[in-house]
């Protein structure tokens, strides 16, 4: 299944190297053919076959038991499991009856006539059978054993083949030109997660970006015109579930572009490095407002593979006479929303839907103590007083994820696992109050975000009712990219970064003096590689579709990064550790 | 010229986008036509008519003269130079004998009906035309506009273009699987070149690896076949001109495959990329020993494009009688070299060769203070004894292309400047004695290089005997790539480390476990791939081939990196800075 793809982009696995075939293409046809194959001894019988196991497939090799070649047999029967060899046979047609109609190799199998130990495995720290059973750490730490699976071949293979075809998409078919940008340059405003670089300046630091934002602006003032690039990105945030230090991003931007020439480049863009075997995709994808999606899913990410929408049942209770729910809905703009939840009540009686999906909202533990999970039947039902909020919404949102896994852990099928439901979710607000300060505005994405251009007026009047030019596109319920089209006057990105966000704009003059130099109108979006090809595979990680990844804590288990450093090698960097006063036991020499 | 291989793959410059085409593309054949182009205002003549540049190409502008037009007159004749303008208008044939034969859009001009000015450029800080004469300094700070120049927009999208031709080779042609490696590692050992990352783990850094060594091996062990990345690397080495502290290497790992059969896919590898404008070049590449090239061009990476060979004229010298030269003969080995300068007596008589290229070698310095400027015609000869010497050998290397500069500085031509003379220097010494300690090994290249087939048993024996199976690839006398194969058994790699390095090996402990579980036979190379485009282009420096270089100071000049951070941005990485007793005024709040 998964080799299909391959076969028919790659031409010759064989060169430059004394193989005749891999272990995977043998077939009938090569039938008395004398091959060369070097591979991985899988497993092993009685001195009487072993399969051979490469990147590309697994051959059955048949020991000789004639005196002559008595030395192959014990050559290849001492090897232990794992063990690379060199094989050199004539392929065979199996006996009757033994052909494997599962292996595509199956219908042959090779003699030997001479072989080789090219490296004898030691003994393996577990069975790699049982391997994918360990803890994740295990393999981790064995990581170069992990990649041998089938599923990490695959998936890295699959990557591979994917951002291939988006080059050829970008590159050959529209004339994105491919540009490198700088990793090593220094902080942005706000740019708290960046990972810092001490420089053999006393004081001075590098900074590794969170995303080429700058550098791509720039290339657009720069006349590029069209520029991709498969970008590693950096974003220290401690220790998070599923977040790398390091991932990568298919960063895009384009000049004289508009919100739908962007979108309608990644449909065809998916559409064209989409794997064959995942299914067609259709385009264009289906849109959603940030309004929509909030009012609909109670999330700006909905996963649209299925209903169970958030609905307004206020007209409905208002003729019921339920104190408590008069009572919220007497509040101005007072709403009762439910999710109509199919079979609800046989599946979800009984379960424990636990209440942090709605109480973790705090805006909802404060200002209404009173929350209810319904009695009626079919629904789950969380009163609200006030304007609709993201908080009150997402609380909707994540009980409808909740019940959505609660309906298929009872067996329901509720999401199709070869669906792929793309959306793109745009208006959203240009600016957010913060979090700490809600009387402050941030941008609700990032400050080179252009307004919509209905409310260009609003920005400079009441910035905060201005939508923006922002889009993510969402698959399956995660974000996987997102964009914007950009400010490209001087005097509106000043205005943005010194009236409305209050920051110092000193930082950024240079981006602001490149605004006045004739910056053309441009746009773009960074799709997020890792977690779309972790959706594409059906991993349950983005760990699983990176050679290399990192623990959650950000250590890398095999090579046991980051470490210590002597006191001697941050000299030439004018810094020092400031030991934690209970780490100081710890400070090596 | 640029132009001719980007047409022939990429199809559409102007999908999803309103431009019905680019400023380089309008022919006689778009006569008649209504063309909407997007560009920037290259110069303008009297409010008659206005050149539009865009990446492309530039297309003459008429400016209407009629008064129902006399807005877009106005309009397009205020706005100033480098000011972004859309044009929508009737493309008309030149009247006879206006037509430009050196533009490509010389037969037609567009005469614009409608206008609009998207992006009005305040006045520049120079004349563009000027700016390649201005300081790199100054060009480098607005880097944006250096971009809109000819040659770095060729410059980048040549080196997009063939890139994009080395994945179609490695990846659709030959089944290498692009795979991303962590930069966020730990120290290698010996590895002083390396940035070091604070992390948030009191006392514990990554470090930003110099090339992807480790994991690329790590690679083959897990079975990935054939790897090859693009790959960011990282390597600080304070100011040294024309090196970056962040380079880009097209990175290459196979199994199972010899030193030829990583020869021959770098051969195919350039064939296939190479800018067809550039020339054929002629495969399979010349090979060359070390010792061959340290004997005659007296350097490891020979220019070969000119003869002038280091040549022995010890059996001539011995006939005559000059006393320092027979002095010299008559130590053990004693030999005299000398190069031939093809119209050296004419060409360098009155010239001051400086003598440093001899001098500068420090053992002939110290051991033979006497040395000769020699008379002889087309001659000049650096007398020796003892072993030829690397030193010895370079003094003479130098002193070759010393004399080549000057030639041609003369007039002659010895080096075409379109020829591209690719060359393998092969059998490199596995081991050179440390400079600061010449009793004790240091790897020649690195310590996973595997021994010459035939020198195996000297590595045991011997050490400083055993060649390596390092080749590196030389380009017109610049390395542009080296690579080997690898050591694949534990117990070798082991020996290397322990018992030759004399180095701690526990800090490559995985590499040296993973070489135990079936680790197959391997090995790679790592072309440089801004030197290569920068020899491609003919650039004077890498710089010119890197879309935001940093100074040779490693500063960004227009972004102003490395910066300073406050301390509070450092506490989170329990780091401080120690300032120098200097410098304690310049400490930031």
């Amino acid at each position: 299944k998964a080799t299909k793809d391959f076969i028919i982009f790659i031409r010759d696995f064989n060169s430059f190297v004394i193989r005749t075939n891999t272990c995977g293409e043998l077939r009938s046809a090569h039938v008395g053919q004398e091959v060369t194959l070097y591979g991985w001894i899988q497993y092993q019988r009685q001195g009487l076959f072993l399969v051979l196991r490469d990147f590309q497939g697994l051959t059955q090799i048949i020991l000789p038991q004639d005196e002559a070649h008595s030395h192959v047999k014990k050559l290849l029967s001492n090897a232990p499991v794992e063990s690379v060899v060199r094989v050199t046979g004539i392929v065979s047609s199996r006996p009757p009856g033994q052909e494997n109609p599962k292996m595509p190799t199956g219908d042959i199998e090779v003699k030997a006539e001479t072989a080789e130990i090219l490296n004898s495995c030691k003994k393996l720290p577990f069975e790699i059978k049982d391997f994918i059973k360990k803890s994740e750490a295990l393999r981790m730490q064995y990581r170069y054993l992990d990649l041998r699976s089938f599923q990490l071949q695959y998936n890295l293979r699959l990557r591979s083949h994917i951002v291939m075809r988006m080059r050829e998409y970008l590159c050959n078919l529209h004339g994105f030109v491919d540009v490198e940008t700088p990793t090593l340059f220094k902080r942005t405003p706000g740019g708290a997660k960046e990972f810092l670089v001490p420089s053999r300046e006393a004081g001075k630091f590098y900074s590794l970006p969170q995303s080429p934002q700058q550098f791509k602006q720039l290339l657009m003032v720069g006349g590029l015109d069209r520029y991709f690039q498969v970008a590693r990105c950096y974003r220290d945030e401690g220790s998070r579930p599923d977040r790398q230090p390091e991932f990568t991003q298919i960063d895009i931007e384009m000049s004289f572009v508009d919100q739908a020439g962007i979108q309608r480049l990644i449909e065809g863009l998916l559409q064209y490095c989409w794997p064959e075997e995942r299914g067609p995709i259709v385009t264009p994808f289906p849109s959603m407002t940030y309004k929509e999606a909030l009012a609909d899913y109670g999330t700006d990410k909905p996963d649209t593979r299925f209903g169970m929408k958030i609905v307004d049942i206020s007209d409905f209770l208002r003729r019921l006479d339920i104190q408590f729910v008069q009572n919220a809905l007497s509040y101005p703009h007072g709403t009762v929303k439910a999710i109509c939840i199919p079979q609800g009540v046989k599946c979800l009686r009984q379960q424990c839907i636990t209440t942090d999906a709605v109480c973790d909202a705090t805006f909802m533990k404060h200002s209404f103590p009173g929350w209810c999970l319904s009695d009626f039947p079919d629904s789950k039902i969380a009163p609200s007083h006030y304007l609709p909020s993201l908080l009150q919404c997402s609380a909707l949102g994540n009980l409808r994820l909740e019940s959505a896994d609660l309906l298929e852990a009872a067996g329901l099928v509720l999401r199709d696992p070869t669906a792929f439901h793309f959306l793109w979710v745009v208006d959203f607000p240009l600016f957010l109050p913060k979090e700490e300060n809600p009387t402050e505005l941030e941008s609700a994405h990032h400050p080179f975000t252009a307004p919509h251009p209905s409310d260009t007026s609003l920005l400079y009047s009441d910035p905060t009712k201005a939508r923006s030019q922002h889009y993510d596109l969402v698959l399956n319920g995660s974000e996987v990219g997102g964009g914007s089209i950009r400010i490209h006057s001087a005097e509106q990105q000043r205005f943005v970064l010194e009236k409305v966000l209050k920051e110092d704009s000193e930082v950024l003059s240079h981006l602001l003096e490149a605004l006045e130099f004739g910056a053309p109108p441009h746009g773009g979006i960074a799709l997020g590689l890792d977690r779309l090809i972790s959706l594409i595979v059906d991993a349950p990680s983005i760990r699983d579709v990176i050679a290399f990844p990192k623990s959650f804590r950000g250590r890398d288990l095999m090579g046991n990064a980051p470490d210590y450093v002597t006191p001697e090698e941050l000299e030439p960097y004018h810094i020092q550790v400031s030991w934690p006063l209970a780490e100081r036991g710890k400070e090596k020499l």
